[in-house]
């Protein structure tokens, strides 16, 4: 990788921004000229970058055919604005907000189908699965060979960071209010989150699903090839502000092996395996690690096709922006590099 | 209800037996004298019932003849060390630590299998099943007769109040510790507990089960009569004080008929439904309250089979002391009250 490459990061001033721009750093991804983009109100900001400080400038008016890979950390109607131009720029792109159809932005996550990239031609349109997909799917990748697996049951409780900035202050205000004793008013929830658990995050629809329970099952449908895989998906609020913590059960056609599962999770990339009767969390374990934790491995209570995991990951970091980047790294060393020599 | 009782709570100074205490006054349960019990550390205590302070004593050396109905609010030592003393005697109880198997005491809630006591005999051995048990199978008691049910799969986010005071007091201390930024030291939790999920509650056996997970399994088979219930259970500890969470995926034999689920629902004893999409939380409706919140209703993601829901319940009043208290009301009414006219 002697090739540097011009790249942007539009809601750089963002929780899952500021999280890109450090790995980009940290993980010395080939950038020559980096753009930082947010709202017309952040404009101005700095945000620091190998020892310099970057100017954020404004998303509005900025031309794409001046990188050749964004990543899109805003909301989902700015990737529905700004992706098509980029396209059309030439610039590839890695979305985050989940805006696009699976179509139009394929999910890919490193360690389970990096294969697809062959198929796709530049400009690169991928999308990082949202949060607890990336973790249940990176954690599922190495035991899918094994299991013929026949229903997936996960119920993800996800940290107030998963809405943003807005969630992580609003949670330590409720907080401080109720220790506190003073009176709570809930601004950005529209009730108590803080010693509560809350039972969707975002809104649903007129069936009663939320939005990140449909993308569990269609993106994990997507990345492991089975359109008819049996998914069942689960969201819910906790009052913690890092990290996505996953209960899932999994039947297979197969008498599950204790034995070989741990020893295939522990053959993975990317996955620690917590070993019985220790447990992972986010708290203590996941929370600015590249890796997701698994652990409480066990068959079902007199079910052996049954297998049961719980899965602890940081959603800013591994989840988000440490995927997101690392689908960079593949763009640039098997495909970008190639275009332009 | 003219005739009065004499009645003896064991562990009236807990926060179960506390409960439990402040609920036969409420109902007006027919006692003529309340024994109150606890550790020789509590003796001389004092609690409050009618209007009167009523002195707390140790349990050691109970005379159980002088009562003819026991709350058992100990530990699970406790009701296995003075259970049978309680029986011998002649003493009904109702067991809340889950300490005797189930062909020994068996698990009753009055919404869902009051039927079986027709079949005992006096002295009763029953016990209130745990507290997320309670409210699944009160939640379940009106959906059975509709489903021809194949599957259940819970997760029950369960509060710190589930392992007693000394939880409530690791939480909030260890909360205060951390907003006002200082050490946190764990005690009561092996570890930070607050603005964290903890994968399991209480110790896990060689398999990897907790004990709470296996009274899920076998208190429902029990009561529901179906020895085959194929059933799946993970609890995880909350950082919340009071109140259970259960996310809850059930499939059945037959295509499900949303319309009729909720009116059985609205139609159920017990039960308070809230319609999407609003959604119940255990620290806005379900503490402090004598119903079982159920909310979320939705089928599965493509699969007319599968339904979700989401039960908000107060753990230590409707889970456990209102639960026992209705079974001392039933016990009562239809039963010790003709054994002795
Ligand atoms: N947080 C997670 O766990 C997570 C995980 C996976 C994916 N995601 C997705 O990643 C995206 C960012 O999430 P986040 O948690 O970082 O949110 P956040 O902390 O609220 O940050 C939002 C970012 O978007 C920028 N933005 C908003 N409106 C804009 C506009 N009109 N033009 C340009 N930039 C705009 C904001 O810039 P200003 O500072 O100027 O407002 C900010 O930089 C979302 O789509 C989210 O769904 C989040
Ligand atoms: N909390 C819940 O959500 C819940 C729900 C369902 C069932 N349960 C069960 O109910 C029981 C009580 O739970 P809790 O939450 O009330 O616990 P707790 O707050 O810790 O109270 C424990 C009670 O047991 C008494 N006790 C302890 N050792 C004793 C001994 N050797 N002899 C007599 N009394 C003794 C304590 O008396 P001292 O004050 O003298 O120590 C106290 O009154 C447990 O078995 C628990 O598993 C709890």
């Amino acid at each position: 990788m002697s090739q540097s490459f011009d790249i942007a990061v539009i809601g750089a001033t963002g929780t899952v921004g500021e999280a890109l721009v450090q790995l980009l750093e940290e993980r010395d991804f080939p950038v020559s000229t980096l753009h930082l983009l947010a709202s017309g109100d952040s404009a101005g900001q700095s945000v620091p970058f190998r020892g310099k400080n970057l100017r954020v400038r404004a998303l509005d008016g900025f031309d794409f055919s001046q990188v050749r890979l964004a990543f899109f950390a805003g909301s989902p109607a700015v990737t529905r604005e700004y992706a098509s131009r980029a396209s059309e720029a030439g610039c590839s792109f890695i979305d985050l907000s989940g805006a696009l159809s699976l179509d139009d932005a394929i999910r890919v996550v490193p360690e389970v189908n990096a294969d697809v990239l062959a198929g796709l031609k530049a400009p690169y349109r991928l999308t990082s699965p949202c949060a607890p997909v990336v973790a249940l799917a990176t954690a599922l990748a190495p035991l899918h060979p094994l299991l013929d697996l026949r229903q997936v049951c996960a119920m993800a409780c996800l940290s107030v960071s998963t809405l943003g900035r807005e969630g992580v202050n609003e949670l330590a205000r409720q907080t401080a209010e109720l220790l506190n004793a003073r009176p709570l008013e809930p601004r950005f929830f529209d009730r108590q989150a803080a010693f509560n658990l809350l039972a969707q995050v975002g809104e649903v629809d007129s069936e009663g699903h939320a939005l990140l329970e449909k993308r569990m099952v269609s993106e994990l449908k997507q990345m492991f090839r089975i359109s008819a895989l049996d998914v069942s998906a689960t969201c819910v609020q906790a009052p913690v502000f890092f990290g996505d913590s996953l209960s899932v059960m999994l039947r297979s056609e197969k008498v599950i092996d204790l034995q070989a599962i741990c020893a295939a999770l522990d053959d993975a990339q990317g996955i620690e395996r917590v070993e019985s009767p220790d447990y992972p969390t986010v708290v203590g374990d996941a929370v600015g690690q590249d890796v997701v934790y698994v652990g409480r491995l066990r068959c079902g209570l007199g079910n052996p096709h049954e297998l049961n995991l719980w899965i602890a990951s940081d959603n800013v970091r591994k989840g988000a922006a440490l995927n997101a980047v690392q689908l960079g790294e593949l763009l640039i060393k098997d495909y970008l590099s190639k275009i332009l020599t």
